[in-house]
């Protein structure tokens, strides 16, 4: 049905009506008082999230954009650094690394389990020389609904003393705890489209003092992505290039809710939802891809055996106007993904168990009683 | 007056009400067949925008991304190139050019005169050697509102047989004619907080088969601003990275706006709007900063005589309401300028003329009747 389709990709996420609104108001000067007042908000709203002191930079671009930009503003040519690979953003992290002439050592896991967190410690610890810069990777596996064990990886980096943690938190910032100062966290990079609610088009990049020390002897070449004028013009309340206004707007607001809502009540919700659907597909006998030990709160994958999983995820989508994501590269038509991060309710999540019991049903490819899905998540939520 | 506030400043342009409604929709999953039609629906009235066969490359992020990929897509380390610099975004052209290792020969031309192509004809001519590799420079140069004569700089580049044209059309483009095909440009520069009538947030590089060749063999790195696959996917009618889906939205709505009115009629009412400024400030004797044989269809830039610009600048702001421009750098308090590009009608150029009437009024310093300003405007536009 046309405009009624709700979004469970993991981005980008629902966004609150009172969002959209402050979206479509007249744009103002980005050089004027009113809109530095924004930025002043903002900014402390955005060290809130982060839980930190150091200064959150928002950059006009996808998150892609903002973790290129930690990389680039703390390394030079030929660095040494380790990439944890445990799917497409893993990956694309080293391709970025790669790119910038960087001597990447890449760790990996196997796509739906986790990093090991022991395998990048010895790396470390083999490491007398302290010849390794940074090392690079994602939190939340948007592709895998994999959580990698951000506070123990981090503990391994610090006590290295040399490498900094430079850390996708696209699809984890405001889904689950990430206290960048407590966990001693170097770099942070998120995007709008996810836990803030809003729609793409704005990222963030916090670094620790740590990171600020690496930036000032960094070589490698940038000037959009360089973040010293951001850190310059920041003081001011100000930004180095015209930023994207209306998003701002919204920023604004979804922080408001966000703080409103407190972030213990965020995480918990989180956490709240991804137990219910997990419940709900074994009740179902619908393998959850992701190791459940490690799994993300923000996206869940889901691997059905003997069928096409886009068969499923479409017709959720044209029965029921409910868009899931599909597989990425070699998980094309293995997978689909709920999201299930930012703005989502209770409402949402037995909505979506539903359509799933109900095109299973309709498909004949389920044994378990029609009912039995939504039995077990309302076991969770209540 | 709270809310009241009206945008004539060169960016922020102001926005038709239609664009923001479409901006504050729900966004859609950009992934998917839908977004896909507006990809490919935008795509194709880009190319009319641009007069070229060339694709157009939407970038989340702003002008300076978009100049800044054109450069680092076609360029190499230490390749030389000619920058022009009569202005604050000259000059920033030359720090992007330098701080990716390019050999930067500069042009300049006094703030508020435009380039001299002879000079430009004489280099270009001299490098027998073909060293040179581009030209890069501004055509509207937003700082001091003179139109650089890009239709005769383009044709000493072309005779050069070697070096490529790199221009920054950011509020060209949309505001008078840019045939890209006809004068053979080779990267073109936007962004859509300017005659596009959006807010910040999304830019646009096109480029010729030359600087595509030419970016096969660039070897300056990157990531984000790689061009290649935004080129690759736009084929599919999709994009890289994330893109600012909301904004897509609006775009789609302002270009239907743009295609109605026509080209040349939007190109007729910018000239129309710089004559009735340019009459009325010369009847209230308030001095044009930039040489009116090369003024930009977009800015006009008054710089008033024994008053701080500032003083006159606030005054419009705090007493009508009309946001304008001050001057930059070391303009500031010098200038201030009246931005006229976009979704501006003629009642917007008689109420701006009115309020710097009213305000040299009240504030004694002018000797000029009331009215003279508009007079000379109304003769223009009617």
């Amino acid at each position: 049905m046309q405009d009624k389709l709700t979004l469970m990709i993991p981005g980008p996420t629902p966004v609150p009506e009172s969002v959209l609104t402050a979206l479509g108001r007249h744009p103002i000067g980005h050089r004027s008082s009113e809109f530095q007042e924004i930025i002043k908000k903002t900014s402390s709203q955005l060290k809130w999230l982060h839980q930190t002191t150091n200064d959150v930079l928002t950059i006009t671009g996808s998150g892609t954009a903002a973790m290129e930009a930690g990389i680039i503003n703390t390394l030079s040519k030929g660095d040494k650094v380790i990439c944890g690979d445990n799917g497409k953003f893993g990956q694309r992290w080293v391709k970025v690394a790669k790119a910038y002439g960087l001597n990447v050592q890449v760790v990996k896991a196997e796509w739906g389990k986790a990093l090991n967190p022991n395998e990048i410690k010895e790396i470390l610890e083999k490491d007398t020389e302290k010849e390794i810069k940074a090392v690079i990777f994602t939190h939340s596996e948007t592709s895998t609904g994999v959580l990698n064990d951000l506070e123990t990886i981090s503990k391994h980096i610090r006590a290295h003393k040399q490498a900094l943690s430079i850390v996708d938190c696209v699809t984890s910032l405001g889904a689950c705890d990430v206290p960048m100062d407590k966990w001693n966290l170097d770099v942070i990079a998120s995007g709008s489209q996810k836990g803030y609610m809003i729609p793409p088009g704005l990222s963030f990049v916090a670094m620790s003092e740590r990171a600020w020390t690496a930036q000032k002897t960094s070589n490698l070449p940038k000037f959009y992505l360089d973040l010293s004028p951001y850190q310059k013009t920041i003081k001011n309340d100000s930004s180095p290039f015209t930023p994207s206004v209306n998003l701002y707007f919204a920023l604004e607001k979804s922080l408001d809710m966000m703080q409103k809502e407190s972030l213990n009540s965020i995480f918990e919700r989180h956490k709240r939802h991804k137990k219910a659907i997990q419940a709900a597909m074994k009740a179902i006998k619908m393998p959850l891809f992701a190791e459940e030990e490690n799994s993300s709160p923000a996206i869940t994958a889901i691997a059905p055996t003997n069928i096409d999983a886009e068969v499923i995820r479409k017709h959720i989508k044209e029965k029921y106007d409910i868009l899931l994501a599909g597989g990425q590269d070699h998980l094309k038509g293995k997978v689909f993904r709920i999201g299930h991060l930012g703005f989502v309710n209770d409402r949402d999540i037995i909505t979506v168990i539903s359509a799933i019991e109900a095109t299973l049903h309709s498909m004949g490819i389920t044994n378990s009683p029609i009912g039995s899905g939504i039995n077990a998540a309302s076991d969770i939520l209540s």
